[in-house]
C-alpha cells in the first residue's frame, strides 16, 4: 500500500457513516459499551465508546459500580485452557507468533479495555479515579484483585520515572495547584493559605512535587523541605511564624520534614524515592553549601545522614 | 510503617554507601550491567545501571550489538515450564495472587529490563532507537522477533494516544524542529527552508504534528495540508511558490497532501488515524466555511468524500 | 570607526578602572549619587549609581524622603533665563539643533535622572513606589507639584497603551498575583480565598487585569464580569454562593460590576477606558450570544447600553 | 465622582454612536486622520483613528511620505510666541501649572500624535519604520530633523534599558527569529542556515539578543561570541565548520566577534554597552573558568582585557 493511499484509507475511515448515533449510545449498558470499545476496528469509532465508558461511570451507583467490576473481573478474564494450549505450541516451536499468541492469552481483555479507554483526552485521571473506587471494594470484594493487577500493570508502565516532570511549589504557583497541596499533605496539616505561605515563599522553605504529562493540574506526590543552620529542634520551629529567613549561604542543612502522596488511585506505583533523588541532586547543585540532609522522626530524635 | 520513619527510610536508602564505584561499572559487559539493572533493589541505584547500560549500548558495533539483542532474545526469556505450572495452579485456584504469578511467568525479564531503563531521562528517545537497529536485523536474525514484540507492548502502552500532544508547525517553531519536518518528509520532499516556509508559513498551508512528553524535540508523526477553493488540479499547483494565498474564510477545501511518520523505532503503533481526526475537528471548528477534506491520490484522480 | 573598533570600544569601557568602589559609593548622599548617575558618560557606571540611588531611597524615613523631594524639585528644576534664551534662537532660526537645545532647556534634569534610574532590573515598580510617596506629600509641600509633572510625563509613556498586556485571571493564575487581586479589589471587597475563587473559578464569572511587561508581577488594574441570563437584581445576586453556573451559550447579558486601579503610583495614567474596550471586544467574539452590556449603578437602578 | 458611576461612565463612552463610520474615515487625508487623533477625547475613538493613520502611511508613495513629513514637521509644529509667554509666567510665578503649561508649550504636537498612535496593537514597530524612512529623507530634507528629534525622545523613552529582555539565540529558536539573525548580521555576513547553525548550536559558540516586549518577533541588537581555550588566531578559525568543540570547563576566553544592530529605526539608541555587560556578567556566573574577554580588532592584531 503506497504511502499516499494509505492517507487515503484513513480519511474515508475517518467519515464513513456510523449507523448508531451518539444519542443512540447512551442508552447502552456500560458493559455493551466496553464490548462495543473491545471489538471496534478503527480509532475513531474506539474514540467514541471511550468516551461513553467514563461518562456513564461516572453516573453509577455503589451497587453498579461493583456490578462493572465484576463485569471486568469475570467477564473480561483470561481461559486457562487456551494458555495452556498456547503454552504447549510456544514449548514445542518458540517462535514469535507463538509467544505473540501465548502473551496475549495471558493478558486479560480488560487491560485492552483499559488501554483503548485511556486514548479519550483527561482519560488518565479517570482511570486513576476508577482504581480509587476498586481498591474502596477491595476488603469486601477480593475477587476484585484481578481486576486490579491490571491496574496496577499498566499504571506502573503509564507512571514511569522517565515521564514524570518534578517542579518546584511556589507561592506564584497556580492557586488550583496550591489548594490540592493544602488538601493532600497528609504530614503536618496545612490549616490555611497563609500556613501554606509560609511553606513555600520563603527562599528557605522548599517544596517540590511530581507531575504527570497528561494530568497537569494534579501532583502526584509532594515533598516540603527546611533549609536550616544546623538540624531544628523541632517541627514547630521549622513550621513557626516569625522565624528569621535564611539565605541560601546561611543554610548547612535541608530538612525533609514531610511528604505525601496525591493519588490514591496510585497507591502501589512508588514515586518517593525518585521524588528525594532528585531534590537532594538538585539542592545539591544549587546551595553547595548544604551537608547535612535530615529528616524529622517522630518519636525519639533524630535521622541524619551525610553525604 | 508511619509515614515519617518511611522517609527516613527512603533517605537512609539515598545516602547508603555503595561498594561498586561509577567508573567500576563501566568495566562491566552491558549483559552484566542488565543483570545487575533487574536485580537491583532500590530504584537510586538501578538509576545508574539504567544510565550505564543506554551509554554502553550507544558504544556497540554491529557485530556486539547483535550479541546483546541475542542475549535479550534467549537469555531474558520466559519458561515455559514455569507457565505451564503457573497455569495449572491458576486454573485451580483462580486467585489474584495465582494470576499474578502467572502473568510474571509469561511477562519476560526483558520486558522489566526496558521498563527500568526508561527511568533515566531521555531513555525514551534512546529506546526508540534501539529498536530502530533491532528491525534492522530482523531479516538477518528472525528470533529476534521474541524482543520485538516486547518493546512494541511497552510503545504501545507508553505512547497510547491519551499522552500525545498536538502541535501545529509554524514558521515560528524552534528551527531544531523545523530542521527534523524536513529530514522525515517522505511524500513530497522538501528541498530546502525557503521549500519548508512555503508549507507552514501562509496560513492557507497547515502542518501539524503528535510529539509525546518525554520526546519534546522529536514530531512522531506529521501531516501537511492545503487550504484551498476548490479542489487543486496537483500537487504542483499546492506547492507553487507565486501563487496567491488564501484567507480563511475564502478556503472551502482542507487538501491532506502529505503525511510522514518520524520515528522508524515506532513501526506498528498508529498514530496516523488519531493525528488526522484532530486536525479535521480542529480545522472545522476554526474554519467552519470549509466543506470539503480530500486527499490527493498519486494515479488517477482525486478521493473526496464530504462531511 | 568601523563596527568592530565599535565593540571593541564598548568592550574597553567595560572594564575600564573605576577610582571609587561600590563600597564608597554607598557612603555618600542620595544627592551625591543622583548627581553622579546624571554625569556619568557610561551607561555602565550609571548602572551601578542608579542601583544605589534606589537602595538608599528604600531607607529614607518621612523627612529624608521630603528633602530628597526637594532637591528633585529645586535643584534638579529648569533655568528660565537658559529656556528664553533658547526660545529666541529658535525663533530667529529654527533649525532642528536650537530645537533640540530649546526642548533640552525645557526638559528638567530630574526627568533625566528618573530615565537612568530606570535602566535597572525592577525599578519601574520601585519608581512607581516612589511616585506613590511623592503623591501622599503635595499637600503639605504643594511645590513638589512640579517634579510630580515629570512622573506623569514619563509614566504616561512607559505605559502607553501599546505596552500593556491584558490577562484573564484565573483560579489557575498564580497565587501571588491572586493575593494582589484580593489587597487591591476597592468596590466590593474580597473577604478571603473562597470568596476569590467564586468570583475567578466559574466560566459565568471573569476577570481581566492590565500588566506591563515590566511589572510582571504587578496588576496596573482589573474589572470583574458576571456573565448573566438577563440583568441581575443585585450586587448580592452576582456574589451569592450557591447559585447556578451558567454556560456560555445561556449568557445574555455581562454585568461589569467592579473596577479597581492598583497602583496608587500611577494616578492619572488612565487604563480603564482601554481595559473594558478590550474585555467587551473579547468577550463579544468568545460568546456571540451576550447582547447587552452593564454596569451596576450604586444607587438607584441599572445603567444599560446595547450594543 | 464615585467609582462605580466612573465605570458607567465609561461604558457609555464605550458605545456612544460614532457618527462617522469606520469607512468614511478611509477617504480622508492621512494629515486629517491626524488631526482627529489629536483632537479626540476618548481613547476609544482615538483607536480607530490611530488604526488609519498607520494603515494609510502604509500606502503613501515617497511624494506622498514626504508631503506628510512636512506636515509633522511644520504643521504640528511649537509656536515661539507661546513658548516665550508661558516661559515669562513661569519666570515670574514657578508654580506646577505654569511649569506644564510650558512644558506642553515646548513639546511638539507630533511628539502626542505619535504617542497615540502607540496604542495601537504593533504600532511601535510600525513607528520605527516610519523613522527608519524619515532617517532616509534627511540628507534631502533636514527641516525634517526636528521631527527626527521628536521620535528619537520618545524612543529613547519607550526603549528604556528597563523594558529591554535579553535571550539566548540557539538552534531552537523559532526560526521566524534565526532568518532575522542571518538578514541583520552585519560584521560577518551568515552564508546560510548551516552557517547560522554552527553559530548558535554548539555549545561554544553563544549569541544574544535584546528584545522590546512591544516587538516580540524583532531582535534589536545582537552579539555573538566564541568560547574558546587562548585567544584564536583569526576569525576563520572562529568560524571553521570542522573545528573540536569545547566544553565549558575548557573554555577560558570569551571572544566577541560581532554585534549587530537590526532596526535602522532605532539609531541614535544605544543598546550595545548594556547588552555586552549583561552577556559578560551571565557568562561569568555560568563559565567560572572564563577568565579572558576579548574582541577581534580588524586590522592589526587583538584588542585584549584581563577582568
Amino acid at each position: 500500500m503506497s504511502r499516499n493511499s494509505f492517507l487515503t484509507d484513513i480519511l474515508s475511515t475517518l467519515f464513513e457513516r456510523r449507523p448508531r448515533s451518539a444519542r443512540l449510545l447512551d442508552d447502552r449498558s456500560i458493559e455493551a459499551l466496553c464490548e462495543s470499545l473491545l471489538s471496534s476496528q478503527g480509532e475513531i469509532s474506539g474514540h467514541k465508546f471511550a468516551e461513553s465508558v467514563l461518562k456513564r461511570f461516572d453516573g453509577l451507583n455503589d451497587e453498579e459500580t461493583a456490578e462493572f467490576f465484576r463485569f471486568l473481573s469475570e467477564k473480561l478474564d483470561i481461559d486457562t485452557d487456551v494458555i495452556a494450549r498456547m503454552n504447549e505450541a510456544y514449548a514445542a516451536d518458540p517462535t514469535a507468533v507463538n509467544l505473540d499468541r501465548l502473551i496475549q492469552a495471558v493478558e486479560p481483555p480488560r487491560q485492552e479495555l483499559l488501554r483503548r479507554i485511556n486514548q479519550v483526552p483527561d482519560a488518565t485521571a479517570q482511570l486513576v479515579g476508577m482504581r480509587k473506587k476498586l481498591l474502596g471494594m477491595l476488603r469486601e470484594h477480593p475477587e476484585f484483585q484481578r481486576t486490579d493487577l491490571d491496574f496496577q500493570h499498566l499504571f506502573s508502565s503509564w507512571f514511569n520515572r522517565g515521564f514524570l516532570v518534578m517542579r518546584r511549589i511556589r507561592w506564584d504557583t497556580p492557586a488550583s495547584i496550591l489548594e490540592k497541596i493544602i488538601k493532600y499533605e497528609a504530614v503536618h496539616a496545612i490549616n490555611d493559605w497563609d500556613d501554606l505561605r509560609r511553606r513555600v515563599q520563603p527562599e528557605d522553605r522548599r517544596c517540590y512535587a511530581f507531575f504527570h504529562p497528561a494530568m497537569p493540574d494534579d501532583p502526584l506526590i509532594f515533598v516540603e523541605v527546611a533549609l536550616a543552620k544546623g538540624i531544628p529542634d523541632s517541627i514547630q520551629a521549622i513550621l513557626a511564624d516569625d522565624r528569621n529567613i535564611l539565605t541560601d549561604a546561611e543554610a548547612d542543612t535541608a530538612v525533609f520534614y514531610s511528604i505525601s502522596n496525591c493519588q490514591a488511585g496510585l497507591r502501589g506505583v512508588s514515586f518517593g524515592n525518585f521524588l528525594i533523588k532528585q531534590v537532594v541532586e538538585d539542592l545539591r547543585k544549587e546551595i553547595p553549601g548544604l551537608k547535612t540532609f535530615v529528616t524529622l522522626s517522630p518519636i525519639p530524635g533524630f535521622v541524619r545522614w551525610l553525604k
